[in-house]
């Protein structure tokens, strides 16, 4: 589709817009800058005036991701118990998961543009770790002993490994009660709960 | 490249095989019973002996996959020591994510043919999944209220998670130390025991 020439002003933003909506309908190995141009109407040249290359506008595309998935995690219903803080996040992470799997396949399942050539793409995948991170920070009895990164590592581990698994088809198979589906949410977050020394609200609340 | 004629009674696991080495060299895409032929030297309806379409085939290969990795775990180090054994079976899944990765990606990361209509492929899943699930219910001190299967999927959601991270490219931009990634192993497995209410060995042994 050929949308309406944008503004000058505007370009940056509606190619990185477009780069997305190319990947979502065409797939990652359709991105080019001149499909962009041609999609937004302007000549093969006027994107080279934001983004090098294609891995340049691909690191747009994915560091706005990143943005967009700390806003969202940013924004979970806040609670002064830091356990149930913790687990509202992680309800919101596999939220945003199941509702924007484009965004999060390329944030995480998807090879990036080389990261030490990309700072701000990396400014934001590591700001939105740092919300995970300053999360378990807040949980009572942490000793300096045991670093929130590895734990932030743990609690991601668990939250990918679930979204990954729900998404996948591998789990209708392998002998789980359909009934017992529902329960898988908030089981995990229970046992994640426990193994941070503090236990989320319990299963089926 | 094309192969010796595999002898009529070795056909249907040659075309297994071919399918495999396919998929692993140009992408799932280009599986067709065709190719599987053409690169048998054999006719190209003598695939069709053994495979009704390509899903069939490819249901046969995701269907090795399984038993594949199903026998790595069940040939992890053994322990008397029901929270060990479990920890070797993290392991082991990881050291197989890690060691076999198109394997990996066709079991839990590509879209499976239609499960209900490719039966074993789907009993050998179950299979590999339930010797997780064995492993867990040997974990003493386990009451009947929280079934094992949610446990197995909490398991799995753990390994799959720190797998697939691993294997990532976010994981080198979002702050963690470098000397701190080879800690991610032992420290995810540690935190799995706690739990499961049963540490195992502390990270670091």
């Amino acid at each position: 589709m050929i949308r309406t020439k944008p503004k000058p002003e505007d370009l940056r933003k509606a190619c990185v817009e477009e780069a997305l909506a190319i990947i979502g309908e065409s797939g990652l190995e359709h991105l080019s800058l001149r499909e962009v141009a041609r999609r937004l109407n302007v000549s093969h040249q006027a994107p080279y005036r934001h983004f090098r290359s294609r891995d340049h506008i691909l690191a747009a595309v994915v560091g706005r991701a990143y943005a967009d998935f700390a806003d969202y995690l940013d924004e979970r219903p806040r609670s002064l118990d830091p356990a149930e803080d913790l687990g509202n996040m992680g309800k919101a992470y596999l939220e945003y998961a199941r509702t924007h799997p484009l965004h999060y396949r390329l944030m995480f399942e998807t090879p990036l543009p080389n990261p030490t050539e990309h700072l701000e793409m990396m400014r934001q995948a590591a700001h939105a770790f740092s919300l995970l991170r300053e999360a378990i920070q807040q949980l009572p009895g942490r000793t300096g002993e045991c670093p929130a990164e590895l734990d932030a590592l743990f609690v991601w581990s668990v939250m990918h490994g679930l979204s990954g698994i729900l998404r996948g088809d591998a789990i209708t198979g392998v002998g789980i009660p359909e009934a017992m589906l529902s329960s898988a949410m908030p089981h995990v977050l229970w046992r994640l709960g426990v193994a941070l020394g503090k236990a989320l609200p319990a299963p089926g609340i």
